[in-house]
């Protein structure tokens, strides 16, 4: 089936996740919204994030998508249970499959989260991991100064690696195994992140597992794009096309030929 | 006359301007709006920065303010002009004052400026500069890390003395004598970007410049508030009060009581 997976967020950082798609899923078309005239979510309340999140499901439907991906930490904690309930195609977020890979990985039982301020202050991964596995220890942190670091590009930088260490050094005292990367940023300095917090603990990326978890759902609902030579990937943005472009070329495979700006309030 | 200034923003930043109008102005009475749900501006597109200022001075205009102070420099550089035509009551930008300040007090005519990516990219102050003294250099630098410094609190901390050393290392190689903050959030860490840049160049804070130009024309259209014991100052957002309010706490020289959230779209 060559419907194109929508894939949204924000912002940029969803772009690790449609990364991700276009690696294991190589046959898909997808379609990105980024909305970059609205980002940050995390700081907006769940009124707000739910509506944002309509608005964006409604315009990836226009474009006939077959599977929505929502591709931010956010959105996926205060809007997806609800838009699942309301629309007809399959819809996963970043949490749920990112808590379950964490959840089989420890062999402690101790889980470090890292996020955003809101994606701590939510608490979303602890509450999730506990439903899972109820003997789990949750150590969280928030670390708002890495995004606006990754988006700077200080990916492999000193200054992102001192404040790698203010804010990884109390977690080290907690005999973890596995540390979530609780925002869609955090895989572009996983490598930083993995020196800082210690080869004993294994790093978690919730794009790995959501794609595994669209992979199994496609293929289940007999969803797949079995043969496609060329792949179409069209990007969309609510704002600031430039931006997005200069980063996104940082971090898919391919190069981003257009971005197309969209009113999206007017969905 | 004792209706109140009307101050706004995309975010908090602008609440250094409203404390510096509550000091040189303290018989007034102000309305403050922090556009929290849509913050940045600075990289949104001039029609959208225009949308969402005229949204917020018609919410102002609803509360019967005899002046707008547009405490924010995206929305200054890209707005102010048009929406000028569009009303009758006074408003003014931070941009403008700023530079004439900078013009004012420059001796070598090499001025540094230093903002956010956009500010820089813009180009607003390079312009205005060279209207005011064609014989003026303009040396300019994006330090887009210092709003999130700023918003985490580390106003004087060994991380944001590091990033200001890598940022102004550059611009310590021209004759200037005159440094412009042209980003709301940097007479936040005044000090400690002297202290980087050394004390033979002086620190230009556009709030300061832009409350004189405010006073002077109260004073001129005879709109000053001559009496008031309990000056009254409201605060609105368009989301996420807490934070506002914790972050205004340690910036204004009164407690916020109340911050109360609007629907700015529907202005």
């Amino acid at each position: 089936m060559d419907a194109p997976i929508g894939v949204f967020d924000s912002g940029i950082g969803g772009l690790t996740v449609l990364r991700e798609i276009m690696r294991q899923l190589p046959n898909e078309n997808t379609i990105y919204f980024g909305d970059t005239a609205r980002v940050p979510y995390g700081s907006k309340s769940k009124k707000t994030v739910l509506k944002y999140s309509r608005q964006i499901v409604r315009f990836l439907l226009t474009k006939k998508v077959k599977a929505i991906v929502v591709a931010c930490n956010t959105a996926s904690a205060l809007a997806l249970e609800e838009i699942n309930k309301e629309i007809h195609i399959p819809i996963i977020g970043v949490v749920e499959p990112g808590v379950l890979m964490a959840a089989e990985m420890t062999e402690t039982n101790n889980i470090g989260i890292i996020g955003t301020s809101s994606t701590i202050k939510s608490g979303m991964y602890n509450e999730f991991l506990r439903k899972v596995k109820p003997e789990i220890t949750v150590v969280s942190k928030a670390c708002p100064l890495f995004v606006p670091l990754v988006e700077e590009g200080l990916w492999d930088d000193r200054i992102t690696e001192d404040i790698a260490a203010r804010y990884l050094c109390e977690m080290k005292e907690y005999d973890i195994d596995a540390l979530v990367l609780g925002c869609t940023h955090y895989p572009l300095i996983k490598r930083l992140i993995g020196r800082e917090i210690g080869e004993r603990v294994k790093l978690v990326n919730p794009a790995y597992a959501t794609t595994q978890k669209l992979k199994e759902l496609l293929e289940h609902k007999n969803l797949c794009n079995q043969k496609n030579e060329k792949p179409v990937h069209d990007y969309y943005v609510s704002d600031g096309p430039e931006k997005f472009v200069t980063f996104a070329d940082g971090v898919l495979p391919f190069t981003v030929s257009e971005t197309k700006v969209i009113d999206i309030e007017s969905y």
